[in-house]
């Protein structure tokens, strides 16, 4: 059965990746996550990367602040599709450099970019990944759009 | 079998986009492109992003310019992933604008962006997404990623 | 008689918009408030869009945040002036992706854009747009401005 | 009968505000144009503003480039609705001068802003003022949203 | 006798342009502190600036925040050297829509413009101003440096 | 009598400096210039700021590209004004770092910045700053300003 | 014995630059710390600049904000390696004068720049530096990357 | 012997990195030239990351554009200096990606960031930091500055 992996720089990263968690967990999509950093731990980064696909994920999910280099080089090593999350770290310069240096990513090595801080994004992007092939998923997709919805149009109901 | 939709907002965007095409055929994966502009042609853009899921796409690249809406509506109408392509057209302000219309998408509806002008990781990001349930696409990116690797070896030695 | 439809991505731009609210209120001109996300509820973006100059209003005011694409779609799918306030939302880079995705509308189809937060700009604006036909609301304006000087020079004599 | 007044701060912007001169006489708008500098002729300057509307305007486009006043101070002079349009000029930073010093007005005073050299959006948006009170104009409009739609569908279709 | 004329948007930028009152005092040099808003008292804007030389003023320093006109109107109506200030404002987009808007002046028409908030600045350029013709002034600023690099020394020797 | 020095530093820069060299010298003011480097010539700095004022100058022009050290470095040794003109370098991020490095001048040191290139102004500054206490100078400032009026209103009248 | 200056323009800067401090004296690294501004102390400046590597230094670490003119001023002069930390300082445009008047230095005269508030990596690189050619200090180093690895793998363990 | 290792990310980023090259040779520094891809061979970059103090370089110089990882990593991987120029690539976001992700490294992992396109500024650095225990590197560095000096003095007693 299919897998998401979560990782991320920091265990400073992981109140913003927590939302990647919850709506995977809310999918019933299996996840594993871990702390994986490419300028700490760049022997981790490495085994991660290169085994992500044989160790059974589907997707990975990388976030990370600043100059973040964790998405890319997983993309780098990985055959897997790679879901990368800009982090606003505390000595970010706004979130521009977490943003760019993940989106920015040269010909060859893609990373798919979501918002900055968009955890919550990411991690429906790796539910839409698995729904294209399976019908139970891309569902359960259509179902959570359906819930998004129906309450905006409750709420703005509720203006009047 | 799976096919890539590819949508383009003006054919003054085809010349970027033209890259994500041409790395799709040369993985063999069925590719549709159409023009779709959000500003100009909206119902096409409902009907396109309500049916992608029904005529059998499997994942939507969509490239846009300026205030780029196409990737962002697109996906707001689609239970497939999108991958949003930021281009940079002529009175854009420096890439900015598509960059952070297409990348900034709010909680709930997801645009797997990539680099500005990125046409050609929009489509290996495709093939990769097609591939994560895939072997025979999957082994065709670990041979990509090999040829890449060959070429940078190559031109490494060429250097001495 | 002329109304002006106020819409807003989510209630949580409300705060923000609120300002157009009170100044077109304080100009005796009707209004009339709703949510319609553009990438929540398509649907009724539509509806809004297509319907608003049969449904009777003259100009349409629209807030959101990040990547927001409601002021262009609507103006994509309405005749009418429509007036586009970006919000300066949560997890926005600072406001620069809601202030580019609305203001870099492609040739064709305009947003005429007001400040960062400009709600009551927004408001002004509108009861301009009223007004260059209506001689009434012409004179509220021109009185308006009067009240703004007014009040300049009195702080400025309460200075010394 | 209505007229559109259009200015600019030098005949070096002309090339760039002629769009929006064509546009509207495309509408069969009445279009008068002038150069006011706000900087170099700051008496024409207040005359214009302060007379606009009783001279017979009903709409006032600005355009101009760097530190952009003349769109503002119009606005400031005028209780008529003001469109203006940032120009990229010569030792412009990137147009942020002109689109920041034409977007950003305070409380009270708004300009219709539109996109970086997006003057031929500025008389779309003054025909749609016109317009909103004007049913041949409004048609006017609706039929020239039709054009823009024929022409990316004929387009569309010639890609395959 | 010198004196220096002090104008600001706005009461709110008191706290900021304070500074430059308080400097100038302590140069024993005369100022006027006034609000002239070029956006809501554009008559008063007018006086101002085709007055301010024959009323006595050798200096004049303009305050303002976001699309900030005053200083570039005065300088435009004025023959005096003109000291912009680009005031943080509350809404302003971090300072840049001020800054760019006093800064990027059009060839013919400067403002001397510095630091965001730097109205302390301000006043001393304009004592610098007033000192390059009158030995007294210059010798207080000669003074006034020399007690800035005494302060500085004082702190290091602190260190320690 | 009065005179103006004007640095650059590098010959790089002399064609963007000859602006304020010769809208000097077409007021009959006494120009000397120069090339001092602050990364360069740091002995030659230290000496043209230390004795500028006993050589006669009144006003010291410097201009600068990329990292730019000299307007402030003057500013720091002279207790003459300082007007400091960012040049846009060849490896400049877009100007942005000339204009920064000489505008955010910490609270005791003004540099009087003119816009980016804007030789021509920082001339026209620094014989405003003589002509605030001179009456020839002056005259000829107001005779400049109605110079570039009656231009602008020729070339307005030459549209029609 | 090597040893390592560091100093800042500012006692304010000194909460950022005590992580430099600690770091090398972690690492039993001699540090000597001052205070030098730039644009208050200019004759301190020279003094440090040329003599530091007379007195002994090996390294400078130079910490300013704004228009930060100290660490490219301490470069100009001595022929040691400088490194650079952009302080964030309050009146800062969101730290980008200083990064930029640090990094951006002409070709001659570098500047090693780290992170925007990054005093701590400035301490560690100016320990590479030292260990380049020093076994013991590059030891530590290895041994501080080793630590860095096994506390991120203990964090990793524990999120399990 | 010291001797400096100079990679770079790409065979196209050679134009900007010959200056490095040619500046270490000057000095007659050794200097090794390589092209490691961070994204492309990523076992290269680990290996050459590892190894290169045991393969006797003193020094790394890493060149890269858009999202530049490379300088970056190897600082992950190696406990020397690693100095990093961010090259300005055809389709970098004006060069701010390749800065950021370069410079804005978290805490215990430092890169010496040199200006854009700043390669010579990297092999001067470079040749500091083995001049900072060499005498006769310090000396070449020391006689190269008055050269530089020499040069800018004689350019301008040419002015005259």
């Amino acid at each position: 059965m299919s897998k998401v992996g979560i990782i991320m720089g920091s265990k400073s990263d992981l109140p913003v990746m927590q939302d990647a968690i919850d709506i995977l967990k809310g999918f019933d999509i299996e996840v594993e996550v871990d702390i994986v950093s490419a300028h700490r731990t760049p022997e981790k980064l490495f085994d991660y990367g290169k085994n992500a696909h044989i160790r059974g994920f589907s997707v990975i999910i990388a976030g990370a602040g600043g100059a973040a280099h964790l998405p890319g080089m997983i993309a780098s090593l990985s055959p897997l599709p790679v879901i990368g999350v800009p982090v606003k770290s505390s000595n970010s310069i706004d979130g521009w450099d977490s943003v760019l240096s993940i989106l920015q990513m040269p010909g060859g090595v893609p990373v798919a970019t979501v918002a900055l801080n968009g955890a919550k994004n990411a991690g429906i992007l790796a539910a839409q990944i698995l729904g294209s092939n399976n019908a139970t998923i891309l569902n359960k997709i259509i179902a959570y759009k359906e819930e998004l919805k129906a309450a905006v149009i409750k709420t703005a109901n509720g203006l009047n």
